[in-house]
C-alpha cells in the first residue's frame, strides 16, 4: 500500500507506506496540520502506524511527529546527526528497517542539511530534500554544503537503477514523481555531466530569501514537532 | 528460532533469535571471542543477520557487534544513553523493531547502567544485567543507582505477564532462565514484597572488587567492540 500526500502551503509531500500482509504502515515526512487526514487514512485502510521516519529536520514546516506519536504511538525516526534528539529511533547510513514485508534501507545524504537521508523502499526512493525534481534542495542553511550534497547525490542516489522512482520533499509545479535515470541524465543542476566544481558554484550564486518559517519550525521540529 | 549460547570466561549469556518465515535474524549481547560459533550457527540455519543488539555497553567482556557488523554486514543496537555512538541505530523506550514475524519491543531498565534496555519478544524477556535469575547487575559503576534499578525492573520486568521467560545476561550457577513470576516472587534481592529502601541498603553494602576486565571491556565497547 503506498499513498502520496501533498500539503500546499509548504508543497511538503509525504508518503504512507504500507505492508499489506501485516498492515504495519510508515509515515516519511508528515506535517503537522494533516495529521488528520493522515488518521483518517490509516483507519480506512485498516493499518498501525510503525514509525514516522523523517529525511530531516525541516526548516519550511512542522513535523507531525509528536502528534502521531501522542495520538497512535507510533516512533520517530531521524538522523543521528540531524540534532532532534527528542526522536525515538536515531539511525545511520546503512540500516535497514523492516515494517512486516517492507524493508526501508536508510542512506545518509547531507548537502541540504547535515543530517538529511533518503529512504530507499523497492523500486522507490525517498529523497527528502537532498534531490528534488530537476533540482535540489538549498544548501545555505542547517549545516549545508553544496559539495557535500553533490557527492551524496552521486554516490547514494544516482547509483541506484535507473528506473528507481524518485519521491521528493517538495514540488512547487505540480509534479509527482521522477525516475533516477531522468534526473541522473537532465536535472538542471546536477544532471548533464556537471562537475562537483560547477555546481558548488552554481548554488553559491543562488540569491535566496530566508525562509520565511524557519525561526518556528526549526526549534519545532528539533523537538519533533512539539511547539512549546 | 530460538538459541542460547553461553561464554565462560565471563559467564555470558548471548541469544540467537530468528524469523522462520523471511530466515532474518538478531543476536542478543554477542561475544567478540565467539563470533565463529554464532557465524556457523547462521549459516547452518540458513540466517542472515540483521542486527546485533546490545543490552548495554558491558564492563566484562568484548562485545562481537563490530566483528559481524564487517564480516556479515549487520547493524549494531543500543540504547541511544549507552554512550556508544559507534552504534547504527540508538533506541529508546517503548521502540519496537520488526525483523519478519519478530517484534521486539525495547523496555529502558537503566540503574545497573545508565543506558540498559531489556528485550521484549513474544514471551520472552532478554534482562541483561538488570534482572538477574535469583539476582541483579550490580549499581556501583557506570552510572549504576540502586533505586533506578528496582523501579526499572519493578515497572518493566515485574509488569509483563508472571509466564514470560526471563533471559538473562548472565549466570554463575548454569541456570539457563527464570520466568518472571518466580523472580517478582522470590527473587533474593528483589522478591518477597522487599522494599526500595531495603533495596538500596542491600546494594549499597555489597563488597564488590573492581571489574578485571572493565578497563578493557569499557572503551571497546563504547566503539561497537573495535580493539584499538
Amino acid at each position: 500500500m503506498f499513498k502520496q500526500f501533498f500539503e500546499p502551503e509548504s508543497s511538503t509531500y509525504t508518503y504512507l507506506l504500507g505492508c499489506d500482509k501485516t498492515r504495519l504502515a510508515v509515515l516519511i515526512d508528515p506535517v503537522a496540520s494533516e495529521v488528520d487526514t493522515y488518521i483518517a487514512e490509516l483507519e480506512s485502510t485498516g493499518c498501525k502506524l510503525v514509525y514516522t521516519m523523517e529525511t530531516h529536520v525541516h526548516a519550511d514546516h512542522v513535523t507531525g511527529a509528536d502528534l502521531l506519536r501522542q495520538r497512535l504511538g507510533s516512533k520517530s525516526v531521524v538522523h543521528r546527526d540531524a540534532g532532534a534528539m527528542c526522536a525515538d529511533l536515531l539511525v545511520t547510513d546503512g540500516v535497514h528497517l523492516i515494517v512486516g514485508t517492507l524493508d526501508i534501507e536508510v542512506r545518509h545524504t547531507p548537502g541540504h542539511t547535515n543530517g538529511c537521508v533518503s529512504y530507499v523502499c523497492g523500486d522507490k526512493v525517498f529523497t527528502g530534500d537532498a534531490l528534488l525534481i530537476d533540482g535540489c534542495g538549498r544548501t545555505d542553511f542547517q549545516m549545508g554544503n553544496a559539495g557535500q550534497l553533490y557527492d551524496s547525490i552521486h554516490q547514494k542516489i544516482f547509483t541506484l537503477p535507473d528506473d528507481t522512482k524518485v519521491y521528493p520533499g517538495h514540488d512547487y509545479h505540480g509534479r509527482l514523481h521522477s525516475t533516477v535515470g531522468q534526473e541522473r541524465l537532465h536535472n538542471q543542476r546536477l544532471g548533464r555531466g556537471r562537475s562537483r566544481e560547477d555546481f558548488i558554484a552554481l548554488m553559491s550564486e543562488l540569491k535566496l530569501s530566508y525562509p520565511g518559517k524557519i525561526d518556528i519550525a526549526l526549534p519545532a521540529n528539533q523537538a519533533c514537532g512539539r511547539l512549546s
